[in-house]
């Protein structure tokens, strides 16, 4: 059976409540999530065994951290507590021309502040089939840089697939330190995974006649970076997310994949999001979740958009959905009529 | 003066705040709700005189309910305080691609444990010009298929006023026992609301050229639907609501009705919903309404569409509108300009 | 540096909650809200100096509401504290075909029993360039009519520029009532502000071709209607607000400025509506803000309606938005991308 | 079978969550409440046939001020739609020793505002009982005035039972206009209810070896108290509650009746507050229900206190308790163990 | 290392907010509660390996029971996914003279509805030290009542040690009927559960000089109560907690051991309550675990109180403290300064 | 007019609601607080011209702070925006026997960053009358000390009142590292400020005959420390607060006075806590306000004793009580009798 280790981040999570802004009245939700969490979470709700790599502080929030993940089936035994605080993130809903805002106060976290040599690969990985991680993790630390090129390779003598979502982050490194260090991790992955942004900043390869900001999107250019990206680096699959946003409220959604030398194009969504945070990650989960239970390339590639997609109409980082409503919302059926 | 008389079960709803999936934080509303309470809501709301005839445990819970009822000004005197629980359901809102979800606890209520003696049709029915039920009702038990069938004899008797709204419910009993049970009551009726899916799903009469699930409908399939149903029936007035789902946020709505001969159909509405629970349970009591303060047929069908167009934009099953905002609505103001 | 002094009502604002029905359950999200005082609150937090002058019991709630303008840094030192009740307004939000609703209870509030002199224009000018009042501060009562005019022949004395509102409320005065009023302070207006429908009903200025409840603006119309305001009253330049209401949901609103004999568009947006409360007021704040800070006319125009636009993306009658919020969406950035 | 009708004022009651101060944030929980409300709604919850009287407005708040009341079965077709507001009071709970406030707003509302002669006393009394009203409602208007004492003669006439809570309120009159009213009043009053300062303000009737504020109260010097008033006003029965505040959270809580010639002392309870407002009312209530099911004596104050007792330890103005429940109480079990 | 397996009833727990009457507002919070289920979480959260059996619906309801349980790390993988419906129960916070209330609606369940043969009791116990039961589980179903018997003799053949908390519920059987069962049950228990009541109801053992309701307990008839327990029916210890319930908001707690033929009594403590439900299941997952790590036999009891009387201060069946914390009040430290 | 500058650092404060632990459900109330903070705005809230110095980064949760403490009318113009985050911390209240808690994640704030010569000195005093700082403010950093140091030099060089509250802060510093620190600064204070356990912590004084731990305050113990640290540092005057914790809801509460030579005591009060923190700072704001306004020395302990003994009935750092209420319970109102 599939066993998947996930490595990086995760934090609290506060959002105001009622889609109004940061602070707006006294109440904040709090929940927890970041990037690998976020794929961990997903796949251990599908049913997967998944398990989760960081270190959290031996405090009350820390602990409820590792308890939401355990809610939905993650094995925590693996994380580290150590540490003085975790981070954490407020979150902005936007609302039609106002975008959704992101705020970080993430610097100083345990995970951010652990040494390269506090994580056993050998030891987290007994048992593992799959390691996924993703830009944000390297780009946390030297140390975790360093952490990340020690768990590639130890999954690689391992024979473990690799999978690693570009992820850029702006305010964490430059794009030139970004390039720096993933044109190092890249060479290890199997699978990789990007959206409209990433490959560009992070590893240079841009499409052609696309203007991100203008919601401009080219197919073709999009081919052209996932064979680019496989050939340079040897991925044998490359998976891109295509998302253009119209309003902060409703964006078109689709993936394609590259992979055997075949593109395998999904269909398109607009949704009417609820919270589109996590939705990149949770694309993720469902591309790894589609790849270990050997779906058809085609297949693998509508699961993994169907999930995000449903993803992006649930609130939080987490994707609260089951396998069976990803394989409804894949089979067609998304016309949103009531269930009894 | 009109008076109403319905009869069914009344349910304790359940729904997340927020948006959020069911139980993914600690919070519930907890309102009440039930196919024939709902049209019974309704038309006190509206101003008429409405009554509404189920059984309730001797509890707590079943006082609320008995409560929110009177709130609206129906007259719960001739509910029955037996049995050892009512049934509860779970409403989970759709979002975009996500369905709404409904997930019912109903089984061994009060009234689905009821006998069919316990209902003394002479008493309940004194002063009454109408009676309404619902294909819920009989589906919940024999007993209660006796009950319903007690119940039109005795208005038959009268001279009381008879509608059904056909209301197919799969997880209640088979299209076979639906139809067996539902073809004795339905020549009793003389106003037949049903749905795009109830005539085929309980009467066997399907509308050419539909396909439900794919959201397309033909005008000219379901007006031979309503034809159909009036010459095997009997029914005076055959209603059908006509929902097309765009997504769970965004339906088109609209309605017909046959009555003496003739074809009478609504504006179509495009919904951006908010609670489209009850909303053809609002329709039902819209055309009871109209009917019994003798609008024109045109008049009718319109009121009772913009009624329940108005309801899917209210949370709850109950439809808290005036028959002034219903004719404001009718009168063609559906720009959602702010009145002040 | 600019400062700016605005004088009229603020009132305690009461909304349900979730979209709900006013009163449907049993609570209510109370903050403060009020033509000028959130013109106030606006210029204030945009970084200028801005004053209120109004009349607030002395009580916890009229404290209350001077907390709440001081906390954007709004200078409430110029309120008079006297008087027995502060005005309360409900506000339901509407929903697709159901329209907001207003209801006020303002009567009898401290402001409206007020004196007209107690209010001592030339303490209250003291170091002030621009004064800002609407229709419905003279429309409160006679006293208020007096104390407008006496505003209005301060301020031109000390060469501060005046605008206005026009701001017509049909529940507080008449059209007639509001002509003979609004005739004698449009005179000493320097620039002043309409919607749709305001030129009609106060100054009997009407748009051809246009017919507001059925959506139909036409923009030749409208730049009749600025031009002969700024010639009958002198009014150097004029600012025309266009909303055509979709659904409750969904509104288009553009602005026009005629100023200097040229007449500058501004773009269109079709706002996914969070709460249209205060939407003028905050294009009137953005208008002052923009002319203070000796933007070109087209740039004051764009500024006015993109900082219109995000406040009805916000909840309560306040518009909670930076300057560099605003420029970023009159740069071009409508697409509400996360910002992270 | 016993029908009570009460005449007075009801308010929509604002009150912070939590224990807040008011408006220390952003949320008010919005109920109903008012003296002679409150009595109807306690004897409707009882079982007993209660009708309300009173003027409210034709909106949505005063609708919603009466369906609150038929939530609990109370009478309400009796109440005057007129007007164009209703009272407002907000409500903030006090802590140990941080006393509760109340704060006014009920000035210019639709019932205060009602003519003497809006009130046909024959109709209203169809059937009654039983007429109560308090010291509050004739300190309400002049209008008001009259109309109690049209309603005393009319009860008088029809030999109706009339019972009158003093219920001394300083800021709607002085002791002197409340002297000169009430003496007019109380002799038409059967039972005559009073607090510990309410025969003092309004009769000027006081308690010999008694501090109010200091917490001293004399057993004995009540009794006189009673005496006094049932000799002066030929009232046959007085009611006094009795209640010494150890800190806004706890209270001693007692009653003593005077009827017959005999006093009859209530056990006195140390209730832990959960809300103290509409406190009297449930007493009035339940001593009004017990003398309608024709109690012994030392039974019915003994009802009425236990009822009152109960009623604070629950949120709002209402008391939502059941005979069966107060019976308890009164047969000795107040140790609160848990009732499964 | 100890693995403990627990076996019963986990119910939907909903209790309205703000200490709210039952349905006195639309909210209700939504969590899991029951008697088996109380003791594995609060294992699990003291570190053990607890491990739950019982039978849950495949529905989003019954999975969320399940990962409520995971979040504090409980071994749910032997929990059947059977059945219709997981029972529910409201439970309203007392106050005062008012008493709690918890109303059940749990017939029909899952595990009230499975068969004796669905419990595989060698598959269950691998690896287990100690089952724990109540007296809640044989009460459920005749079923149940040979499934507890099945498991007592597995555990008993493989050296677990077992303990029972007798837990009367006489909404659930007849003291006849839990005589019947519980005397041939209580044979293989080795560690007896019993409060004030239980031993009476169930084994019809009572205490001298003791009178529950009157808040009158003996020490020395509840030494009698413990050893004739013990002598009777083989037990090696016997723990009784001791209640007095001064009234809603405050009760004393304490508890005595009976082992090795000595008596250990706990210190008393005077709580403050929040939430009193659960406190009897805290106090056996207290004994279970400070058995469970050798503690002797005086800091056996001690923690088994301490732990209890923490949890009578959380909202919830669930006692969500740690070791240290219980260790903390047991050295003495009950003085509630606060830690930062 | 007297005018205070207060210095030291505000956090984001995170409660959960309704009394749960921490992160027990998803939603924490999100307001501001801090020792000096706290003491500025109390200060404000009285009326007197309060500034607050601090530093704060340039983003939205910076600005809120700012805009919490502008709501009470606190001055902001001096704080500095530079940094990159501001501390947290979490609060989760007590209840009974379980302590609440204080959870710091306020490493790395923007003011603990901050260099000692950001603060300009000479322009923050400018017009100020009294200088305020607490022992948290130089345990901060290096820099904090010597800006600390800076500000009581330039205090003293011009006439301004210097107070400072010991407020020992066991992980922020050891007590030696207080010690050094702090004898170096209590020179320069005029108003030393103190609790049960600061003198000993900070200065190596400690009360003889006194268990803080066990509940046992010595009258004649803190007599001597208050006469020992005015002799050793030359403070003209000391204030120590004695509380005595019974539970996580009740304490006693008072205060001493050591000036010119003399002892005055408060008088203790008995409170039924809401929320205990911000206790000791609303105490110094009540001294400062107190002696700033020159009561009599017996006055000023009054005032300052009932003016935190009120603080701690509010939820919240901030105390939100007028002068007028503070003064009403000094003049022995301390019984909680409802205000109309």
């Amino acid at each position: 059976m599939s066993k998947i280790v996930t490595f990086g981040e995760i934090m609290l999570r506060l959002m105001p409540e009622d889609g109004h802004r940061l602070l707006q009245n006294d109440r904040l939700e709090a929940t927890f999530g970041g990037g690998e969490a976020n794929v961990a979470v997903s796949l251990a709700n599908f049913g997967l065994d998944a398990a989760y790599v960081t270190a959290l502080p031996q405090n009350d929030v820390g602990q409820a951290a590792i308890n939401a993940m355990r809610y939905f089936g993650v094995d925590t035994s693996k994380i580290l507590r150590q540490g003085e605080r975790m981070g954490v993130y407020f979150v902005e809903k936007g609302q039609s021309q106002r975008p959704s805002k992101v705020l970080y106060d993430r610097k100083y976290s345990a995970i951010s502040m652990a040494a390269r040599s506090d994580f056993d690969w050998d030891a987290i990985f007994e048992g593992a089939t799959w390691f996924h991680f993703t830009g944000i993790t390297p780009a946390l630390s030297d140390a975790l840089k360093g952490a990340c090129l020690d768990a590639c390779k130890a999954a690689k003598a391992r024979g473990i697939t690799i999978s690693c979502d570009l992820n850029y982050r702006k305010n964490l490194w430059s794009t030139e330190a970004a390039y720096e260090t993933m044109t190092q991790l890249v060479p290890y992955v199997d699978v990789c995974i990007a959206n409209e942004e990433d490959a560009e900043k992070v590893l240079g390869i841009s499409a052609k006649d696309t203007d991100v900001g203008a919601g401009k999107l080219s197919q073709e250019g999009y081919r052209d970076v996932a064979r680019e990206i496989s050939q340079r680096y040897g991925c044998s699959s490359v998976a891109i997310t295509l998302r253009s946003s119209i309003s902060a409220n409703d964006n078109n959604w689709a993936g394609m994949l590259y992979t055997g030398g075949e593109f395998y194009d999904s269909k398109s969504y607009n949704i009417h999001l609820w919270d589109r945070v996590g939705g990149g990650d949770s694309f993720g989960a469902g591309l790894i979740y589609a790849m270990s239970e050997n779906y058809a390339p085609q297949d693998v590639i509508n699961f993994a958009v169907a999930a995000s997609c449903l993803k992006q109409t649930i609130q939080g980082d987490f994707n609260r959905v089951s396998v069976a409503e990803v394989k409804n919302l894949m089979g067609g059926d998304g016309s949103g009529r009531v269930q009894r």
